[in-house]
Parts: structure tokens; C-alpha cells; sequence
């Protein structure tokens, strides 16, 4: 999986570009200290933990875009193999791609590319961890909004390359009513009528729910998928019940291994955990020998 | 503990806006279907675990930059006692502050709003749990620029916040001369006379070294900070000899409490973490309560 | 209707600020001209022709950003009226409003105030005219992505205030299958499946089909909308028929009044016109009496 | 007739991209649901309606902007021709090029690179049809500000392409005195003279008149250019006469077939219509034939 | 004299925060490590060189847009006098203004403000020495395109309140026509009709020229402006005889007062100077006597 | 000496694109006069004054940046010799550059790329003047942070080929205690306490002192740096007794061919000018002889 060109272009070269001027203000002084001038060089990606890669793109591209000359070869784990891709799992030790240009574009950009690289990466390695807990079930495991400023596009990336799914991007481009919403319309249909009518009518709309009478009321007033919100499994039980396949059904909540066994045999339709983003740690990788080449 | 309110202007709210308008491409879909008008409302902003708070004043801002009419008052822990701030240790269930303001903006802010709020007071909280472990001596623990892309100002704070120190602030602002830079230069004592002659001289020089000879080399040739580079206790304090307070001495590697533990008795003046900023998970912080005012 | 304030310090204010910068890129050089120092001034906005008032809120904010102590008074079309907004039929020689401020500032925001007020105008005219053709049906008028760059949030609102519906806002959150998605997925139901796959669940799938088996396959398949493109009055009738309520349905196509008549017994949701932003002419308003107050 | 490298680069890219932004806030859902991976295709642009064509190096431009490998080819109308080009006359069905690269480029730039095409080809055919009124006569017909927020490079240039002529492009770079600016400084007299002195040199003054006395007062003041307001034949044949070949002068409001046709015989310079930017309607095009290429 | 409101905001302001940006690209660490929270304080602007005050506005401005909330008071020269203002001479020692507000906020933005300040009272003291010798003459001063990158708005007003005038903007809102251009249309005659043709008609026809037939030439075609480059006495009063009224004269190049003295008596309209801009010496200006207020 | 690429990218180019845009808003009116379409052509660049050449990259660049496709050749000063560099003498008259590409482009961009390598020439000319006059000792040349609003990174560049040296770049990566700081801390040694406790410790402190009770507490108190402000040349000596190589030394103050003879025998490390950028005059230089090629 990678970005295909156009948002690549458009909406993740504008936040690299941030990152990079965030971490060179004026120029990397050490690197100038000693090189003068441009000398060849190539540099080992390598990973120091096991987990799943993401986000070799955008490491890629933090160069490109202080060099379009730099030159990223990504290796395969076994002689003979395909090239590393995103999502692959990956062994302490793997030597995954190697990079040569300018030295000094190479010790610059270092920083920033291991950044991205191993935040996505630990969110993947994360979300894969999870979404392995569901599998034998239909049940999809999904982010939420709660993703670092200024990175979502690369963190619900990775996501989808952990083997879960992107709930709405943003509040532009999905419904979701909660209580509060429900509360300022006077309840739950009224608020689902209000979005019914007011929403561009290619989204669906979410309400979020906290007992089985808001169920009904959801479910009777066309609700395209409803929310259940810390409930426990009789109660969960009786709202599928309710709902009846008339509507999408999400579970969201303390996402535990605990917590997932008891659910799995639900027929809900996808579990969301904002851990995927907000907690997952990073994937340990590293840049080693740099060397000059003739 | 504040941001000072040139770097807010200036450095800050650029980056808040992005976040923003990551969240809000056109408009807040959900909101706008059941609120049509302003309503003047209130909401709590309460803990859902313990740990240190950080990033108070950023939590304010991105309301006050949607809407500067917008109120935010910080409450005590105990009745009578001092509003809550940066670097107070909050419990579960603390409410901590309320937000006043039109409700559209209450819920349209949110997210961003928690989304700072919680990963700020999550390094912060990790930090302090760092720190406190070299309690009773003169070690300070250090920041790396192992910061997620487009936040290291916020990160940095919150590990100041958090009672750590930073280091350089990126690459423009310090010098650390590593094995590519000391390659390059041909050698540890011409990497730091070429940074002496390069670098605007009110930066200090550090150097990364990884044996003897090497810390030999780095002191001799005036070095102000030399970095050793995971190295064993033993060869540790012979470095520390050799340096003989000729320079400041900063231990990198792996920050475990076992290895905090094993080099509290070493006169090394810093210690640094990368798990600081690229690992610590959030803490868990929640708007509630939100209802209309009269 | 108006724009709400996170929306418009967001989403809006940059775009207007664009327009300011691109026809004053030093300095108004007329009114400096005569102008040295502030006066203040008051100047009425005045209809020029019949029709649908659309922008007042984009209007003063022109004035507003470029000096927030512009005031901006809302007049009633009679004596002890409501103030005019959005939506309203104005006539030929109505007041509108009035605008006090620096003569400065009205004379320099004049142009831009009037091009988005004009143009905004227009199109709820426009579009007003063409909803009272589907007045006594269930059918909704719905515009397009056929609007003009970087005006699209200021068309699209403007096609609600005269009683279109919204359509996807852009590429990025709605899922509208054309011909050459469905070449490239392999087939109708291919495609249909693919975006339910890949696309965030929350967003419906819309695709647009040529023929009865497209329309057959795309409902089998479970698609949300299916939009009729170019069929005859027979065709959508048996196209109604396969579907038999199972997706919303869309017409899409040269919406005329002869069309429109024809069509008016069908039972399909939607009807979609790229007409009504890209080819409406404007509302002649005009901004007169500009004089000093004392 | 196309925009020079320099204006392009520096005046006309920022507001493409805008424009791209717009349309795509994260990705191209549709497309990239469909097609993961780039696949070479070809694309023709044609004619669904007989006007003038204006705009192709912009519709290019998108493309190259979002894929600088993209290729584009402009035809002929007919065998052994020249590649048709802005300002032609092109026919309902002609082919007027061919667009080769990413698929996914070519169908998430479709309706930007269109959007522009149909707006800037619908000016220029407009402003072909009112210039041939003035054909046979020395008058030029001018546009005004009256242009779309944001498109007014693109607006001014597809007059140009029609036939037309440009007014001053903005506030900063043309001095036109109204009735405002006359009465600010006293007088038709004393804004001309504040104008000579406050304006760069390098400025013609125009000022705006509305009876013969304002005429007198202009020509003997020194005015560049005078355009008269709203004037009837007469009074206009009166003006000219007192005007007598010291001043330019341009003749404003209401441009219809009828009235052009009333004014031929009168040795005025300009003759300026708002209408040729704010209400033309689009020239129809289509992007057709969308197939993958070996 | 002072830049209007709507410049100020439109065109000045994002130059300003730029170079604020500039200088503080995180935090005023000076200032931070001593005031960690807001202290009311005042501190005096002074000349430190006799001279022409210029910028006292953008000097006030660097710090509102710091902190709206601070306060700028000037002073007169003389007790009871009228407030110093842009154009004032200064004496060395004169207290020209106070500024009260956040401390912090005084000293980080102390230097971006006495920068622009210097600069531009440097170029106004040094316009206001050369417009002085063409005293007596009806001659205008005029400043050209040799101005310091991004600074040009700040850099051609200075020349303003010097005494000088500002010849065009920059290469959008004048035309002036120099030996390349006349060489790529084939001759004096081709070049002035070809920019009559092309472009907007509200700007003159400036065309330089090197010998007398040139000079005659362009009389002839037209040209709304003659300069005359680098021509002896002599050969400038034959070229004036030609012209003889029939365009304004402009005359460019080495303007040293001797020179001066000897086109006095000349009939020429102007004499423009590039040292004007780009190498007057600032003028000495402090800050002084910062402290804390109760 | 040249910008490395990265800061070439990150930082230098987005400053160059203003200073483009600053002088083509819309378009060079005078070029496309003459030149609707591309002619490939060639220009000389020229001295025309004696002097330090310094910026001929940045002169590359601003063609470059217009269109990629520009050639630019650095010719040497004599036959066989080396190409040109920055900080080489040049000499009146001597043909430093060739400049090859599209003439509009060439026309489009000259006076930026000359603004830029005047005023950086202007300042390596100075500087070295001044630094010429230090030969034979010790003392380092440094600059200030008084450069021109947005063209610092140019300025300081221009110091260091002069054969000056950089002081800080800005307020956030070096730290200088000045008597307000002092102030505001309560004496020299709790400024410099405080600074060491809250900046990065990667930075060196700097403290000004007034009188030799400042010298002996900042040098106590383990100031790195002290600088010496307008004291005496007796006062200094004794401050460099009193300072005894526990810190460098600076001296900032009037910096006259006189001072400088005057403090020659003074052990001070280092002796700091404003004026190096901010009144230095520019080298004059010439683009001439532009012509199409075949």
C-alpha cells in the first residue's frame, strides 16, 4: 500500500515540508561544519525490533524533496524475495532499503524520515496487534479522530496498513451525533432528521447511544449506523435485538484483549479504539552506515 | 509553567490552525445540522486518569483562535486552593477547568483541543515518572528530537513541564558531531576544530563518542559536551576520568529504570531519552457536561 | 443561513483574504489618492434587480477583516420588519444595509464585498428558480462539483440558501463511481465492492449507470445511490422498477423546465444540475450614497 | 495567445493548487478505491459545444502540476492542420487534444483542469460575440473588476483571448476617480491633481463623470481618461466635443446589442462591460474515451 | 504620513510576521530565562543621529502584532509641540516615542522593529539630502526598482516621506520599454506601439532611450514617457528640444550632486537615483531605559 | 563557499519566490509587450565596480526557480583560470557570468537577481574591508542580528564570505544577557544562573556588562561569553584581567578604522559590527549584452 501521487502532491508534501523547516532553521550546522560540499554517499535502513513497516513512502519522500536525485532501493528479507513493502512484518536486524545521495542531504533529512517512519510503523505494528485479536470474526476494527495534530493523514494510513479500517476523516466528512448533538436537537430522531436533512446526502449518519431506548428511537428514525457506547454484552445483545440489521452497528470503548474476547461473538459490525493512534509506541529503526562511494 | 505569548503567536498558532483545518476542511457537518445559531453553553474539562497535566494553555488557545470571546477558567484541586496548571499532578475525576462559549465552538474545538491536551500531559506525565528516578542527584534528564513531525514544540514543553531539560531544539541550534560528521571530518578532533571555525560561536560543541580514544581525542580537542555512546559502566567512569571536568558529559542509550539505576552513581551531567517524546501514551482527559446557559 | 464562525475563521476568511490581496497588491491607490487620513463614512447597499439575496455574512466580513470596526447594518425590506438575511426576495431599488466605517476601508472593500455578494446572489436566484419547478414532489435539486476554483464552499451554500441540496462537497468525501471506476474495477458489482472495501464505511457509494443492467447489477450489489445518467423517461421508469427503493436514486443530465416536467412523476430522490453553478449570471446590487458622517 | 512562464510559475501555480486542494482534502476516494496502482491511460478533451476555446495550457497545467510526467497533445480541427490553440473557433463534437499518463492523475484532475477550460472558453466566446458588435469601429471593449473572487489572472486573460481588452487589473495599478473619490477631494479638479501627485507618475488618471460640467472640468484638469457614466447619445456627443482628442474616453454601463449599436458612430476609445467576466455562462466540455494504454 | 489601514493589514502585515519569524523561530530564550510571566514595562524610542524620522508606524506595528494590548505614545520635539511624525527631522538624543506594555514583549521585538525603523529613516534622511539640491526646480526625485528583496513597500515609502516619488511599483504596474525590449520588436517605433497594444491602457508608455534619434522616434510614436540614459548636457537639451513637450523626461543615471547641479536648469520632469534604496546608510536609533512599571 | 542544497530548499527558496512575486504581481507588462512567446537568448553579467563578489548562487537561483531549464555559466577572471566564486575580487569591468535561457525569463528575473547579489556583494566588500584591517591578530570579525527584515540568512552568508563571522542567527538560538535581562533577573549572576537553568544547555551564555564590578560577577558566575560595551581601552585591559581566560571576550561599540587600531593589542577574541549589514553600500553590477542566440 502507498499514497497514490495525487494526495502525495497535494496533501502530505505540505506537512513534510513543515517538518523538515521545523527541524532546519537556518541549516544543519554540524553537517556543514564538516562538508563543505557535496560528496556521494549511501546509508542501511535497518530495523531494531520486530513489527510491521510503514510509511517507507514518506521516508523516501523526505529526501526527494530535499533531492530529487536521492535514490531509495528498498531490499527484499530473503535473497531472491520481493522488496520490503509497507506492511510487512519485519525482523530485528532487517536491513530494509538503502539510500544514497549527498551525504549532507542524507544526515539532514535523517531525523525527519525516521520520525514518520517509525510512528507509523509502531502504529501498525499496533493495529495489527489488535486486529489479530478479531480475526475468525466479521467484526472490523476501526480508528478515531484521536490522532496527533498536523499527522492524520499518515497516522490513519497506517492504520488501514495494520489490517484496520478509517472510521470518518474529519468532522467535514462524516456524521457522528453524540450527546451533546442529540441534546441541541431534542432528541434522538430529531437529531437524526436534522442531519437527514441538513448533511450532504451522500454520508451516512452515526448516532452515538447509551441505552436501549435511544436503540429504538435510532434505529426506528433510519439511522445508518449506530454507536453503542459502554455497554455490556446483555445490553449490547438486546440492542442488536433491536436494531435488527436495519442499521450498521459500532462498538466503541475500552478496547482490551479482555474486552474483545467477550464481544467477538456479537454481531456487530466494527469495534473503534483511539489507542490505535494515540498510544501506540514507535517502531525502533535506524540509519547506520553511512559511507561515502566513489 | 506557559508558552510566552510572542512564541505563541508567532510559532504556535500557525500550527494549531493546521490542526484545525486538518479537522475541519469545510465545516463541522454534525454540528451544524442541529445548531443552526449560536447557543452559549459550558463544559467541564475533567481527568479520566492520574498523572501530570500539560498543555493547559493550548487546550484555551484552540477555542480562543476559533472564537476570542470564548472563556476558560481553571478550577482547584481542593476548594479555596489554586487553579489547576501546567505541572500539577491531577487524579481521576478531577475536574480541572470549564469552558464557556458558544456551543458550536465548544464541540467544534474539542477534538483538537483533547487531542493536544492529552499528549502533552501523557509526556509529561512519563517524564516526571523518568525523572523522579534520579532523584538525589545532579543528573538532568534530556529530550532528543525524536519528536512526532510538526509538534516538537509542544513535546519539548511538556517534557520541561514534565521535569525533564531539553536538548538542541533542532538542527539549526546545536551542534552534535556523530560518527558520519567525524568520518567525514577525518577524525574526532578535526570534526571539532572544523565546528569551532563553522559554527556561530555562542554554540557549545558536542561530540558523540564511543570508546576511549575517542573521549581521549574529544577532550583534548576542547569538546564541550562529549555524548557517550552506550557504553558499559566501567568504561563509562574511565571516560569520566579521562574528560576530568574539561567538558559536560551526556549518557545516551537505552533509559530503563535498571539502567538509571546501575549509572546514578556516575558524575555524568545529563542523561538523555528518546522514549520521552516518541513512546510515552497519552493521558486520558474528557469533556463533559456540556449544556447550554441561560 | 449563514456561515458558522469555525467555518468562517477556518475555511473562509483565507479565501477572502485572497481576493482582497489580488486586487489591492500594494495599495488602493485612487483612494489614497484623496484620502490621507480616516473619515468616517456610511455607504448603502442597494438590490438592482429582483431576486434571492445570498452572501450578506461574506459580504461585511470583507469589510470586518479589513477593519473589524466596520459596523454592518441589516435593514428591513418595510418599516418594522425583519432585517433582510439570506434567502430573502429582495426587489429592484431595495436598501438592503448600510455599512459605517473608515471611507477608506468602504472604498477599498467595495469591489470584492460586491463580486462574492453578486455571484453568491446569482446562484440562489438561480437555483430558487429552478427548486420551484420541483415544488409539489418529493424530488430534491441537488448541485454539482462544476463550480468555480477555489469558490466552491461560497456556490454550494449558496445553492442551499436557494433551496438546492447539496451534492459530495469534493473528491475526498463522497464515493461517486463514473464509467472509467467501473472499467477499471471490472464491472459494476467489482466496483461497487471495492469502494465498500476501501472507502471510510461511513460514506455512502454512489455509482452512475448507463443502463438497465448497470442498474440491475448496481442494486444487487448493494449500492447506496444510483445515479441515471441520460436515460429516457421509459428507461428510468423500468430503472425505478429493478431498484424498487432499494438505493436512492439520482437524475442527472440537462435539467431544463421541459425535462424537469417530464420527470416530475417519477419516484426518484434527486435531481442534479451543474447549471446552477456554473452558468448563473449575477444579482446587480451596487453600493451608493457613500458620504462622511460627522 | 498563453500566460508566460514567469506569470504561470509565480501568479497562476499558487491558485491551481488552490483550486486542487479545494477538491481534494485527503485523497480521491472513487479512483483510489478502484485502481491502487498507477496505470497508464489516455484521455481526449472535446467539444460539446460550438464557442471560443480558451484555457488550455491551464487545463495542462493541472495535470502537470499533480504528475509532471503527464502528456498532453493539442489537435488539429481538421487533417494536416494546426493544433488548435486559445482563441480558435471550436465545433460541438471536435477533439481538441489528448491527455496521456497516471489514470488516477487524469481522473482526480478531470473536473479542476475542466472547470477552468469551461469558465475561461465561456468569457472568451462571450466576449467574441459582443466584440464583433464593435467590428468596423476603432472602439475597444474593455472589462472591469467585476471578476470572480480569486480567477481574475484567468478572467482577464480569457478576455484578451475573446478579443477584448483589459481595464486596469486592479486597485494598485490604475487610478480611476468615482464620484466618492471626487467628492473627498472637493471636486473633479482637485482629485485629478491629488491623483497627479500622489500616484506614481507612471499611472494615467481616469476619472468618471457624470454630467458636462464634470466633462469640462476633467479635460481641462488634465485628465488621461474620462469615462462617462450613464450617458445619453447626445450629451455623450457634447462630451466628446468639449473633450476634443485631450483625453481618452470610455464609455461605461448597460452593454447590449442595442445600445452598442447607438454608440458606433461616436469616436469614444473604450467601451467596458462587467458582464463579460461576471455573467457569461460556460462553454460545455468533456473529458471522453478514459481508456488504460499498453 | 502612514501607510492606510487596508495596506497595513493586506501587504505589510505578512512581511512583518515574517521577519518576526526570522527572529524568533521558537522562543526569545534570553528573555524567557529571566521573565517567565508577563511584567508591565516601558521603555523610550530615541534618535541617536540627526535625521528623518520614517516608519515610526511599522515600528508600532511589529509590536501590536506581538501583543495588540501594547501601547505607542510619541512625543513632540518640544513641550506643548505636535507629536513626532513620519517626515520630522531629529535631532541626535531626541526622545521620540514610549512604548508601554509585556516587557517580554518589548525586548523580543525590539530589534525587528529598530530594523525597520533604521532602514527606513535611513532612506528617508538620505532622499530628503539629494531632493533638497533639486530645490528650486520643478525636477521630481524618483526612486526606482533597486530595492532590497521583499522590502520594496516599506523601502519606496520611505522615499515618499523623503521627498522623493516613486516611480512604478515593479513589472506589473508599469511599463518601461529599455534596449532589450526595443530589440526584440525590431526597433523604438515597434516596441512603443506593440506595449500601446498590449498593454492595459490606464498605464503610460515609458521607453529609454541612448542618442537623439532614438529620442526623435519615440516622440513620434507616441511614448508617454522619454528616459534619457546617461546622456552629456548637451546631447539632453537636444533631445528636449525634439520632444519638445510631447512626453514627460526622465533622466537616469549616476545622480551625484554635481551632476545635479548641472541638469538644474534643465526642463526635464525627473531625475530617478537607485542609491536612494539601495545604499543609504541607516539611521542610529535606540532603545532605551526599559523598566518595569507598577 | 556556497548555500548547501538543503537550506538552499527549505529556507532560502521561499524568500526568493517573495521577492519574485513582490516584483511580478501579474506579469512584466514590458517583456510580454515585445516577446509573446519564447526566444532562447544570453546575457553578460558585469562588474562595475571593484570589489568582493558574494551571492552569484542565489543569482543562479532566481532564474533557475523561474525555469529550471536556465544555464548558468561562472566564467574566470582570466583566460584558463578558475570559474568565479563567491568571495573572489572581482574588478570594473570584468565578465563574471553567463546567463542562457528563455529571454522573457532572463528580462522577467534581472533586477531580482541583481537586487540579491548587490547588496550580498555590497556587504562581503565591507566586511572584508573591516576584516582586513584585524590582520595579524587574533580578533574575529562578527556581525550583529541588525540585518535587513527578512533577508538575514542572505546578510550573515555575506559576513562569512567577507571573511566576518556569525554571532547568533536570532533570538531563539543564542542567548545574550543585556542590562534589561539583568534587570529583570536582579543582578549579572542571577541572570546567568537563570539563563543556565532554562535554555538548552547546548547554548552558550553571553552576558553585556557595563563597568568592571559587571565583569568580575559575570565571570564569577560562569558567564561563556562577556562583551565589553563602550568601555575604554584601559577599562578593558583591566576587564581582561579580571576575566582571565575564564570566558571569551567581545567587544561591541563603535567599530572605526581608528577603535579598531586601538584595541589591536587587546587579547579580546572577538569585535562586533552592525554596520556590516545594515550600511553597507552595494557593489554595482550589470546584466548587458542580452541577445537571442540562433
Amino acid at each position: 500500500m502507498v499514497f497514490d501521487p495525487v494526495t502525495l502532491k497535494l496533501n502530505v508534501d505540505p506537512l513534510i515540508e513543515g517538518a523538515l523547516r521545523e527541524d532546519i532553521t537556518q541549516e544543519d550546522v554540524s553537517t556543514n561544519s564538516v562538508m563543505p560540499i557535496s560528496v556521494a554517499g549511501t546509508v542501511d535502513l535497518i530495523a531494531k525490533e520486530d513489527g510491521v513497516i510503514c510509511g517507507l513512502q514518506i521516508y523516501e519522500r523526505v529526501f526527494k524533496l530535499l533531492d530529487p536525485a536521492t535514490e531509495f532501493i528498498l531490499l527484499p528479507a530473503v535473497e531472491g524475495g520481493k522488496p520490503v513493502q509497507d506492511g510487512d512484518e519485519v525482523k530485528n536486524g532487517q536491513k530494509l532499503a538503502v539510500v544514497n545521495g549527498d551525504i549532507r542531504v542524507l544526515l539532514s533529512g535523517e531525523r525527519t524520515a525516521l520520525n514518520y517512519l517509525q510512528r507509523m510503523s509502531g502504529i501498525a505494528t499496533y493495529t495489527r496487534s489488535v486486529a489479530s485479536l478479531l480475526e475468525g470474526t466479521e467484526i472490523e476494527l476501526l480508528d478515531t479522530r484521536k490522532t496527533t495534530p498536523n499527522n492524520r493523514i499518515f497516522e490513519k494510513y497506517a492504520v488501514r496498513v495494520g489490517g484496520g479500517r478509517n472510521h470518518r476523516y474529519n468532522l467535514s466528512d462524516g456524521v457522528l451525533l453524540k450527546d451533546n448533538h442529540i441534546g441541541a436537537a431534542g432528541g434522538v430522531k430529531e437529531a437524526i432528521l436534522a442531519a437527514k436533512k441538513y448533511a450532504p446526502f451522500v454520508r451516512k449518519i452515526e448516532v452515538e447511544v447509551e441505552n436501549l431506548d435511544m436503540v429504538q428511537e435510532a434505529a426506528d428514525a433510519g439511522a445508518d449506523i449506530i454507536m453503542l457506547d459502554n455497554m455490556d454484552h446483555d445490553t449490547m445483545q438486546k440492542a442488536l435485538d433491536i436494531i435488527a440489521g436495519r442499521a450498521e452497528v459500532e462498538i466503541s470503548g475500552n478496547v482490551t484483549k479482555e474486552n474483545i474476547a467477550k464481544i467477538k461473538d456479537l454481531k456487530v459490525n466494527f469495534i473503534s479504539s483511539g489507542a490505535l493512534t494515540h498510544s501506540a509506541p514507535i517502531l525502533d529503526l535506524s540509519m547506520k552506515n553511512l559511507r561515502p562511494i566513489a
